[in-house]
């Protein structure tokens, strides 16, 4: 029984529309049920000096307590102190969707007297992630791999300077291809209007958009609003008989998700409820395939130049005389140096496939 | 500036609701948005005999006519054509939903006088598309990989037999562990309501369902429903005044959609509408990780032999004597020995990571 004329397909009786559905449109909402059931996470990593707010600004976005236990430095301390990396997770729940939430924090970045290559420390700790997820996902167990990439980083830049500080421009330019920079102006309730928007164009000036990967490729949101201008704020205060999040100054009340006073909702609009999606993906498939390939490269370089240095070397009858013993002894050794090298491509070809694979 | 007091976290002022809302319950719409953007693809494939209505049924479940050039062989023919695997590929859309349908089908199944190991070249055929994904998802650039993983197998069961035959029974063995299997009982035109009932009721007896793997994981559906007994039509007849997709026969008109003809619409709703994504995950998930798992433990059990075999070469001192030469050359050749037998460590290492993970 071969098809029967399908003549349906090219005119349905309009009265049996319902019938004429397959039902795949469905698929976007088993997607959506699937991805509620298994539950998200993020790896939001801050970054920049001491003082700037960076706690303060991650628990306003986030409704959350992150750093209860946090033990704060004292000048003489943080002397000594070199950059470290500090990991809290916390897990939070909104209208019955998981989020298991990391921040990764960098204290002691740019707290020092000589911050020559402090943005080392947080390089070093991104490609740690990458390294441990590529072992990972090439390993045989793949079932409860833990992702610790970082998907997004908040770099805090001063009220304080004159646009950015050579430190700023050093570190977005190390890391903006490892991770997403979105850049934030901190504590902006130290700048009047116009000083933000002369402080923007300022950062804008100096180049950052071109670092910032994310935005070039999402081609989302105006750029005039880079770096978003933030106000952090956990205590709620009362504003014209409304309590809302903000700062009581004698001279009025900073409302942190006032779009007149700061940035700080298209900031969290851009970061968790549009784009949060997105970042992932992006580290995902740009920066992580980026670690990925130079990884692979870097290997097969090595391996190329190891067997071209054998060759030579054997070659060479000065410096590596194969030993001229009659019969089979010689044989035996060379064939065991062939099947060694035979060896070493079975497992360029079969684990990493990168020749063939690279113009693919 | 360390956290402020968040005493809103423990008591929300209930004016304030809309306020403490993060915004992260937004998630699965933003995966339900990107995987609209996206598409989806399937990859279903047929198995059967011969004249079970596999391309008719297809055709029905997916609106479309995906065998238009279809050439069917004669008898003489068919006698000297061995199994034999094609594709067809329709990009098809439901609102706004776009699908990347592929159906494999296995001309030539169970047809030929001698059926032995004819699932074979099925089974091969899955596994090709497994090592192909292997050697994709393990190369330098993942960007564009084609997956052609098969997500589904319908399998066609005569409804002529006494439950099943032995070929049934040997390809659903050879398979579950490769694909996930939907058994379906053809043709149930043929059947009476109490014929299919006995139908089923002996196929399940003779252990088809601790064959089905999806079904077990999924736990959905009554297993009773096993196999889906189906009829197809890509003809319109009109029934008690309403155009529907049927067949004609002097006693009576067959209705497709109608439950209590048949099992259409729920063996649509199974794959279709409610597990399309369910099936898909699993073929990711379990069969594909586990062939990979078997590449790579029997790619180390090769390597493990091979240096074993060599170092026992290398030991026993007739069979392979090594030239005892003063000196440099010796040590030399040790060296480049030893040397590449490192590099061999060193891609097991890097490339697969298979003993440190084997456990984890």
């Amino acid at each position: 029984a071969g098809p029967s004329a399908s003549w349906w397909a090219r005119s349905p009786p309009s009265q049996d529309q319902d019938k004429e559905y397959v039902g795949f449109a469905t698929l976007p909402n088993q997607v959506h049920r699937k991805s509620v059931k298994k539950g998200f996470d993020f790896t939001l990593m801050v970054a920049g000096e001491s003082g700037l707010g960076k706690s303060t600004l991650v628990n306003s976005l986030f409704l959350t307590d992150l750093y209860k236990d946090r033990k704060l430095l004292n000048a003489e301390e943080r002397i000594t102190q070199t950059v470290e990396i500090t990991k809290h997770t916390v897990d939070i729940e909104e209208k019955g969707v998981k989020l298991k939430l990391t921040i990764v924090d960098t204290p002691g970045f740019g707290d020092a007297v000589n911050n020559t290559e402090c943005w080392k420390s947080v390089a070093d700790y991104i490609d740690q992630q990458f390294e441990q997820y590529f072992r990972d996902e090439s390993g045989l167990n793949r079932k409860n791999i833990q992702d610790n990439r970082v998907h997004c980083c908040l770099y805090f830049i001063s009220p304080f300077g004159h646009g950015l500080r050579p430190l700023d421009v050093e570190f977005m330019k190390a890391l903006h291809e490892k991770v997403n920079i979105v850049p934030v102006l901190a504590k902006a309730d130290t700048l009047t209007p116009g000083e933000v928007k002369k402080k923007k164009i300022k950062a804008r000036q100096l180049d950052i958009t071109g670092l910032l990967f994310f935005f070039a490729r999402c081609d989302l949101y105006d750029h005039d609003i880079i770096p978003f201008a933030v106000i952090g704020s956990n205590t709620v205060v009362e504003a014209k008989g409304k309590r809302v999040r903000g700062r009581l100054y004698p001279w009025g009340i900073v409302e942190v998700e006032n779009p007149a006073h700061c940035d700080f909702v298209k900031l969290r609009n851009m970061l968790v409820r549009t784009h949060m999606q997105d970042l992932k993906d992006v580290t995902r498939e740009t920066h992580y395939e980026n670690y990925r390939a130079q990884c692979i490269q870097s290997m097969t370089r090595m391996v190329v130049k190891e067997r071209n240095r054998n060759k030579l070397t054997r070659e060479s009858g000065t410096d590596f005389p194969i030993p001229v013993v009659p019969g089979v002894a010689e044989s035996e050794t060379e064939k065991l140096i062939r099947e060694k090298d035979e060896e070493v491509r079975h497992w360029v070809f079969k684990g990493l496939h990168t020749v063939q694979y690279c113009d693919a």
